[in-house]
């Protein structure tokens, strides 16, 4: 991730509403040494990402804590200006019933159908975001915006 | 990710038509032992998965290869389906003259401004692919959608 001086820094509260408009991010994982990568549908509970999945099963049951980072990213064409939010931290599962409850409250969808038995939360230690202005716009605004509305196939 | 049998595998041909398509993508990498993640501008160039990028000067330099996940998604609110494809491999720097070139003359923008000094491959090894019906499309719609077109804020 660049470092440049004119990339425009989101700041914790900025990060922390981007989180709570958003629905679906992708978590990064190691397993067997090996980074893996997955689309999740999310709520934001507390200051935590909380997501349902039937993946990682092993690791979450192995492992107090597994070491993940999340990430959102959009795109809004009238300002021409892209932006991506990343947290570090640990993740664990959400095992007390009303914890639970508490998520599910909220909404939350799981990206894909099938059963997904962990409750798993991310309380992030890091949390960091961006927000620039795209050197080409229109190959933003046709090819990304296409792909996302375009028929599937 | 889960394995239902109803989710709709999406073939190898399919996976490279999305990725064709696709501009934006997000890299998983162990840094430190520790997974990070961050979106990536790239294109497909000869069944691989090229990018420019600041970060991880150090893994690439000191590896030859450097273990990666890939992961685009999308969502068409006209079938209200999912999809998701992600890649598997190792990504390594690409020093050639001539093969940097053919990256750049796909089109190459690179996600955020700055510099990006190193172009970077990855062949995928593994490729997959899920496109499914959202259970409850109208929170995709709307809540999906909007942050991806709304004034950022």
């Amino acid at each position: 991730m660049g470092d440049a001086p004119n990339n425009g820094k989101i700041d914790f509260e900025g990060c922390y509403q981007l989180l709570a408009g958003a629905v679906v991010g992708r978590l990064a994982l190691i397993v067997d040494g090996h980074p893996e990568i997955f689309p999740v549908n999310f709520v934001l509970e507390r200051r935590s990402i909380a997501f349902r999945t039937a993946f990682g099963t092993k690791l979450w049951e192995s492992m107090k804590e597994v070491p993940a980072a999340f990430e959102i990213d959009g795109y809004d064409p009238a300002t021409e200006e892209a932006w991506s939010v990343t947290a570090r931290g640990g993740t664990s599962l959400i095992e007390d019933p009303d914890e639970r409850s508490a998520v599910d409250a909220l909404g939350l969808e799981p990206w894909q159908p099938g059963e997904k038995s962990h409750y798993v939360r991310l309380s992030p230690r890091v949390l960091t975001g961006r927000r620039f202005k795209v050197k080409a716009p229109d190959v933003w605004t046709t090819r990304l915006n296409d792909e996302r509305r375009k028929s599937f196939e």
